[in-house]
């Protein structure tokens, strides 16, 4: 069974102020869950329809009824298990290797895409603007199929970050230089900025290399790809002669 | 004012059965509706709620009720315009260029953003299993951001289609080989699979060339990339030296 106070815990965490006030957050579906519990992060509690994850402690799982777990799961189609983790503390950024930046990507959707492809091209760090979507959105969460406890996300002042590293910054912009022609280097710091408008101007004076994907199709047609769509490319070219 | 009727014909055309009896589909907000209107595929019909599209003949136009938009619309937000669009003549395809060819697509979000990916890249013809989601269901028609209107779009028999092209035939697997270190045509069949399947076993038998995007993360982790992000990186490879 799963109380009124646990009902209005767990849906509250589906805001970031609450997830921020109890230090908690919840993530849903069999794989997720799994990747989760095999990485450092802690478990509070996990609710589940039916009998599964036997290697989690009686202490700290509930069986559930599937019209209980529609009430707590943030999802149209509830899975058969929802589970609520501690946020794990942040690490400091460490100025080494390749880093991905994010300027103020506001949909779920392309921020679990885009630490997916973090992970699949080993990079270890997301850094993201405060006004980025928050990685303990439930459907960021979702969206990141695992990857999440694999690439550390950190939010800070991006242009303070940038106006500090020592590493080389790359900035994607339309009318950037072709991407294929471009000598990239093993480690640096690669940003994309907001789904309408692009990179801000305060963070566009610190960028020396501006790249872009060129376009093939009929030049007279305006046209843009996709953030997510857009890092799986730059991503593959900083990576593929390494 | 919308009738009841035209209310009724209108929504049916959410279901690929009515489209495909009435040969129409619908088309939903500004930037899609202008490229559409720019093509060659015909309007039958254009709802709007302010007074936009100045050049569509008011016989062909209906300023209606934002109360009557959420009724007709597919979106959860209705914009402010919804068009009927006639479902063009499909041509036949040509074994020429870069082809790409999709194998039981199912997502809606994924098929839309894979046509804007040919759209970018140059991609003039798209094949698809007859199994593939719907080229003209609303969500598709949406995320294609008006690349619909330049990349012509076929469903046949995939296995058939393979069998007969005298293109060179690449299918992507996970155990594919290093796309980065292939010798890569102008010109070929691009087979993805299904989003959980792959490709079927039946297809696997006419595909020589085995291709993968190397996983540059942990290895120890077992992980896939989105069908979409999939392709925007082969393409790219296709693409980046010619």
């Amino acid at each position: 069974m799963v109380s009124k106070n646990q009902i209005k815990l767990i849906t509250s965490l589906q805001q970031k102020k609450y997830r921020n006030e109890h230090q908690l957050f919840i993530a849903e579906g069999v794989k997720v869950i799994q990747e989760l519990l095999q990485s450092n992060i802690m478990l509070e509690h996990l609710f589940v329809t039916e009998s599964i994850f036997d290697t989690v402690p009686t202490a700290q799982k509930t069986i559930i009824k599937e019209a209980d777990m529609k009430r707590i799961s943030a999802l149209h189609s509830p899975s058969s298990c929802l589970a609520v983790f501690h946020i794990p503390k942040q690490k400091e950024v460490v100025n080494n290797g390749l880093i991905v930046a994010l300027d103020d990507i506001r949909d779920p959707g392309n921020l679990g895409t885009i630490i997916r492809l973090c992970d699949w091209f080993g990079v270890k760090q997301l850094v993201c603007s405060e006004e980025t979507v928050d990685v303990f959105n439930p459907k960021v969460v979702q969206a990141t199929m695992g990857s999440i406890t694999r690439v550390q996300v950190n939010y800070l002042d991006l242009n303070e970050f940038v106006a500090q590293t020592p590493l080389p910054v790359f900035g994607t912009f339309m009318d950037g230089n072709n991407i294929y022609k471009e000598t990239l280097p093993f480690e640096g710091i690669l940003i994309f900025g907001n789904e309408a408008n692009g990179i801000s101007s305060a963070l566009e004076k610190n960028i020396k290399n501006r790249i872009a994907i060129p376009r093939f199709g009929d030049l007279q047609q305006t046209e843009s790809l996709n953030v997510a769509t857009a890092t799986a490319i730059f991503l593959s070219e900083f990576r593929r002669n390494s």
